[in-house]
């Protein structure tokens, strides 16, 4: 009964997927996992087969978020399957893919701190919709794309993978460590004060009560999500890269984060990133966590290393971090363009 | 499969109501509205009867948003539907009832400007419930309770009908305007500097585009629904409060406001407010609106006009205006204590 | 030996006032106040008689603060000098008041909660210029110039005494207190909750310890001296116009408040403001205190009372509250070039 | 006539050096500089040797800036002075250093991109102070303070000359540079956007102008400037630490920057701060350049090497950066203690 509110002109599937990778996970999250597959209009009357673009989800995002609504707007779901319903984009089956962890997050990374979310993705989900789904099973018709911690999953994954996927799109995807983590790792310290330097009792507390009910709940879950994913101990306990006294870095423990930052993968997946067919790079202006300058420091290695101007698309608009999932669309379009079919 | 998502132990009945009262609203907005009405454990296996408790919403809240998904947090539905579970709450039947506009919101009042949305929930929404569903037909059973602009309504509509509501529960709702809605105007007078003064030059912009992708959204839609809301002129349209270009507060027009202030209304309508049999009221004590200055000026006036402190409970909390939610089972459970069965 | 300083190419005079009016004021602040008399190049072999430009101070200004240096700027006694040295400007006397009191300042009014500030400008000041020096001791040829509450000033003095000041100089003014002073109420309801809503608990904490440690104490000293200046109770002391726990607006003291508005006082005033000869009048467009809203309401006044627009200088700047006294020798020459002589 | 305002009881000596080894510095700033020398309460009547305190000053800051009065407080001159007058400290020779550039500040380092400041300070003034003052020139009976980049040359300036100075304070001294610079540096890239990502058409621009304007102005300043003191290149010129476009650090140049960290260099300078009598490490809980941080983190290390705790004053106190010059009498006061005499 809104007037933003639309029915979908394809179809949304909710499966659920019992991953083997993810059973007995260190943090005894959940190994069934809900997937959702969009089928675009004219799906069900053809044998057609399509390009699929893989959607990931933020820091503390889960795949039923998909559906919240907000005002004067519609969802990613409504506004993706406008694209296809009104012709702007050729067909693409759209497969939304959860990998939330007890930590808010798993950076789709396969870790001893939360679990092989990497695999996952790339080894249970994909053949899982490509067995029941008439995709176009090629890494040149198959693409991811997501924003902040999504945006990340999309730059790396492309390059672990790039037998799966050749196209991707990030929205202030995380990057360039030094100015979206660093920071926050000084706030970070100022709050665990209240809890004498210690994370775990901040845990502890957080567990206890309504989440977020605290100012310091958003910083310290991503530095002990972060670090569960980066660097975990041999015990799969995440260890922070900062004294959390002092904040000085602990450089053995940050470096493993940066092997992970996309900025500084670039030279190492330099082959698989040259083989993309398209890299859709945006991030707004006044983006909280600086991703307009890792954005644009990630555009500037794939230059470095020779990916062409035309695969890419870059643009920085006027936003923040938040409410940019209007632009989703866009790329999801761009890409449908792009994806060989 | 989330850990923190709960199934119902009661039951949601999505409803539609065909409005005679919204019908041709000024605005075209729908007159079929969505009603939910939450059925307690026990409902269907039995004959009693049960108080009712209606719940509204903030600015730009709209029925379905109840169904929203956070990290880490369940929804209203869920978190009070738990509440008559686990037995903290004696059971009652809950109204989430619609009342959304074209301009983000309708304060609950009749006007000229956006429709009879007071006398919808009145004289319709209410009727409605107590004919389909066996509640208790009795103010000393009814309880209304929002949030923000729901706050208000909940202050208000027991003023109004009290008749019809025997308590309520306000969670920063708005009142004492001249520290919620002053700042914002000031605001406003300044993002209106893009536009030549003029809000309609605006409107036409935000209606052009994504809602909310620029800074001024947020002020503009709340001064525009208000005064649609407080100040409509004979032809309906909204009539501002200030003067578009100097800020200036145009006394005419804000005195229409003033006389929709709770914390101005509770003189002309002592009697009513006396006849109440709870009251909740609470806020952050960093409410961006300034909430909790409101808060206690409205718990002020109760005292002054005489109502006992034994049918209110007030508190200030540690919070701002957001992420707030977690408050409302607390003020349900209260207020099912204190409504007649 | 900075760049950036000048020698003065005219000459500055400190004197000491001993005023009748201040002694025995009522926060025993000093009856002998300093004063600076600049004369501008020439003033030594000439008998020329020369405009003068009164300049008074923003709150918690005290005379000797015009000598403090920041980097890359020069003061405005400089700038001023600078302005006649060249020639931008004709030469004008520039005359520096000092009205500070123990609350942080007098905002220039007659009070019994800080003594006879307006008075001691006017009556003590003026005349004991004008003995001593070659001014022209007419309004034609007397400014008045200031920042913040010293626009203030600018604004009120001239509306009080249009046989004394001719032409005015108004930067970031106070002026539409329901923007200026409203929202720092709030922020001071919100501070004195450590005090258990006692301002004098604040105040007996604020003498014993180094000024502004603490986050309350900008607004609860502006709060207690605006007080003092607009609203003494009959022993004297401060009577703030709102509740100290809600921040309810007490009516009755507010409207003393507003009877000293400037916007307010325009038309009560209007046969002294058709008398001036020039009005500066600016603002930074992000002040602070929402004075580009009041100086475009200030501006409005005076043209609905039928000043014409060639006699008003307005601008609104890039800027917020701060760092704008770059403004003060633009505003000079324009006053020097419109004084008669 | 302030009452918060005092005469010294000791005296202060405005001096001119001029230094051999600024003229010609690469920026064409002054050669001679002002230096200050305050002598105790007594020294005039006896023939006592004392300590000495050299004081410096933060980024922008220039030696006249010292006489600088705000409301309510007294210049550190002043309260310098208190605590010799009242004997609360033995006492002290006090020498205040200007170690100003056209950058806004030297950070007491010798560099081609700004000149030898930090052998002006030490070959230049120390010697030119005990020729003609009564100090004990000795390390263990000399000491240096400062703010914020004072604190950062108070810190560095022992390490690199034991010989002379033995004892130090800092109050939110610059160090951590990953917390206290990269911030800074990502707002600057924003910041360059307007100027096509080039510095010095910023620089021009700023010239051109009243200084600090614009909000870019802090920023760029400080970029520039430390990278003339950190990383100027073969031909003097500042050389930036990080793209101008996409903020990517620039590892060598960077590198450059970290080896002037103090708490980098605390292993390198082990055996200079090993023989220190005393260190006085302060900053604000909040301060805006995480500073905070920084000094436990030099606490930490001064703890690793072995200095002994009792040598040792740190404190963490409720601040911003800003207002905290309170702090400077009760370093002194600790100091002059501490000293041999």
């Amino acid at each position: 009964m809104l007037p933003w509110r639309a029915d979908l002109a394809g179809r949304l599937d909710e499966g659920v997927i019992d991953s083997a990778l993810l059973r007995d996970n260190p943090l005894g999250d959940p190994h069934e996992r809900p997937v959702w597959v969009y089928l675009p209009p004219g799906y069900d009357d053809s044998d057609e087969r399509y390009p699929s673009v893989y959607v990931i989800q933020g820091y503390t995002g889960h795949l039923t978020m998909w559906s919240n609504r907000t005002p004067f707007r519609q969802p990613f779901v409504e506004t993706a399957d406008q694209v296809f319903a009104d012709g702007t984009a050729p067909p693409c089956i759209v497969v939304y893919v959860d990998a939330w962890t007890s930590y808010g997050g798993s950076q789709f990374v396969d870790s001893a701190g939360t679990g092989k979310y990497h695999s996952y993705l790339c080894d249970e989900v994909v053949p899982w919709v490509d067995e029941r789904y008439r995709t176009i099973d090629a890494p040149e018709s198959r693409a991811i794309s997501g924003k902040s911690s999504g945006g990340y999953g999309a730059m790396i994954t492309p390059m672990l993978r790039p037998d799966l996927f050749g196209a991707l799109a990030t929205h202030a995807g995380d990057t360039l460590y030094e100015y979206c983590y660093l920071p926050e790792f000084a706030q970070a310290v100022r709050f665990l004060r209240a809890y004498d330097g210690d994370i775990w009792r901040w845990w502890d507390d957080f567990k206890s009560r309504p989440a977020f009910t605290k100012k310091e709940d958003a910083a310290l879950i991503t530095a002990l999500g972060c670090s569960a994913a980066f660097s975990p101990g041999e015990d799969g306990r995440p260890v922070l890269p900062f004294d959390s006294r002092s904040g000085a870095v602990l450089t053995e423990v940050w470096d493993k984060w940066l092997e992970w930052d996309p900025v500084r993968m670039v030279d190492r997946y330099a082959d698989a990133l040259r083989g993309l067919r398209a890299v859709w790079i945006d991030a707004g202006t006044a983006d909280d966590y600086y991703l307009d300058l890792g954005s644009e420091a990630f555009r500037d290695g794939l230059a470095r290393i020779g990916v062409p101007d035309d695969k890419v698309f870059f643009e920085l608009f006027e936003a923040t971090h938040a409410g940019i999932d209007y632009r989703y669309p866009l790329a999801l379009t761009w890409l449908a363009h792009r994806l060989a079919r």
